[in-house]
């Protein structure tokens, strides 16, 4: 299993008056890494592979690229088939989310390390499930269930073999949540 | 048991490209129902009962205000114990939140309906359990774990016998997730 | 002249790391007093003049409701005459904004006041002037322009007659900055 | 005179019902380009010059990074001199903004451009100018007057003589706003 890994910054606008980061701005940054993981860009990057890319850590690790994927030329796009913005086939609906905030979250321009896998791959459905890292410190832990639906009928549809395919190795199981009740 | 209920009206701005209310911008809903239902106010409420304010519902009823809430004289104010804004005693940290939508928000200006309850009351943390409404229908349910934190000291710190007291007649079980894994 | 006022209660999250109302924050509490005073409703408003509703001043008294308004019946609807939600016939564009922050604003629960008149009206545009007020004290001046479009051409569309008759009332000149370079 | 250019991607949450970027959200690109430009960092920075960081682009030109900025190694480091976050000795408050938002910005994924200059400096404040291009089209400009307010005493302190050196090459008139009033 390949952990996706992208680095997303904070905005000053994400503290709140207990000088943390939001819990609500915390589920918008989870947002900004599950789109640069699965949605198809728009983006022609000059430089794939930058703070902004994505990039593939080896499974538990935390080594930032492995071999392999820098030698398949910027593997992440393959997980990123998802043509998901406005206007696009595919709306990828939120359906559950779960948040576990370890330690808060002070302001930093440090970008947060948004540690990505696939927790489960259903009929229609992907659960995603993270690991929130400031330095090698986890912060908090999530996951996701996102409902890909056809945006011209608005049901759901099937999780194609391309998508399945793309998806396969980096699948693991789900965040385990501490605090569940 | 009584309900604790809000009104809280959306903002344009809660909206976003799928023109439905964000899945981050739900979590800000939620807090500002919790922080109308448990933070001491600053407001000096020239109106209370109106769209404002907190109602409380008779349990199971959805019926609004129950005679005995009403004539106890705005009951809900007192649930509203924490001194928690900036500058304060108390910081209400949230540990942990879970959330399942059911449907799609799309922008009104008819205020959600945010039905609470106490799902569960520790030594220093309350769960708080809500139904996110919208008219009758339920469109969203969710629960947050709230840490409560002495500021001074940025340690937890009891949960007091008045705060127990308060809350009681609020304890039912949590909300059941359709959807966990 | 009669303003337009609209009470708009802050959210926890419109506080920054300053602790004060952030700079952009401000921008949407403008958007949700314009909306509210000239966007038509879908609010069936069972207690209209309540906290969420539209008052009217009296031009230069900051009295609150004037008599004449008062005995209209709710006349605040006349001027939320736009349709201009997601699927209307009307969007209406930002063209411009200006504001000075005279103060900054802590958290509160006390909702602010947001005074609003319309300092220009266009061929398919109108000006609205503001004044933010906690208490009676003024913490913010704007204007903002605002363009009115047809959603179905995308293009300026005229005020219409219904339209300037009914905002007649509250047009007085803009706000006047103190600090233009 | 050179400006600064800070690439400032959108997140997702910023567009609204009207799948446009939200008028408020465009204040807090402005406010992240701004802090880039000028806070003084505690990023180390493994790879300066990337998309996140902060290049020069010759005045007039528009073409990114001029040879003399590139050869000083990271040079607009030399303009991020304000110890302004929280806990730090500056705050930087916001005294007016003027925006002309020129053209609609649809979600994409390319990073917006925000190419800056200061258009004042006064004794304990300063003015920047905003140009927001997507590719090469301007699609906002904007002026934020800044002021420098001591942590310790919550009065304007004086722009310092290194900070003044510091941003002496990037002065320039100010933007032109077109519709004023």
């Amino acid at each position: 299993m390949t952990y996706l890994e992208i680095k997303v910054p904070l905005r000053w606008a994400d503290i709140d008056g207990y000088q943390h980061v939001n819990n609500a701005a915390m589920l918008t940054l989870l947002e900004e890494a599950r789109i640069a993981a699965f949605w198809a860009s728009d983006v022609v990057a000059e430089d794939p592979g930058d703070g902004a890319g994505v990039a593939e850590g080896a499974g538990g690790t935390g080594e930032g690229d492995d071999a392999e994927a820098r030698d398949a030329g910027h593997p992440a796009r393959r997980t990123a088939l998802l043509e998901a913005g406005p206007g696009a086939s595919t709306l990828t609906l939120i359906a559950r989310q779960e948040v576990e905030y370890l330690l808060p979250i002070e302001y930093t321009r440090v970008p947060l390390t948004i540690r990505m896998w696939i927790s489960h791959i259903g009929g229609a459905s992907i659960d995603v499930s993270y690991e929130v890292l400031l330095g090698e410190v986890v912060h908090a832990i999530a996951v996701t269930a996102i409902v890909l639906v056809d945006a011209a009928t608005g049901r759901p549809r099937r999780v194609t073999a391309a998508e399945r395919e793309a998806w396969a190795r980096h699948v693991a199981p789900p965040v385990e949540f501490r605090h569940r009740r």
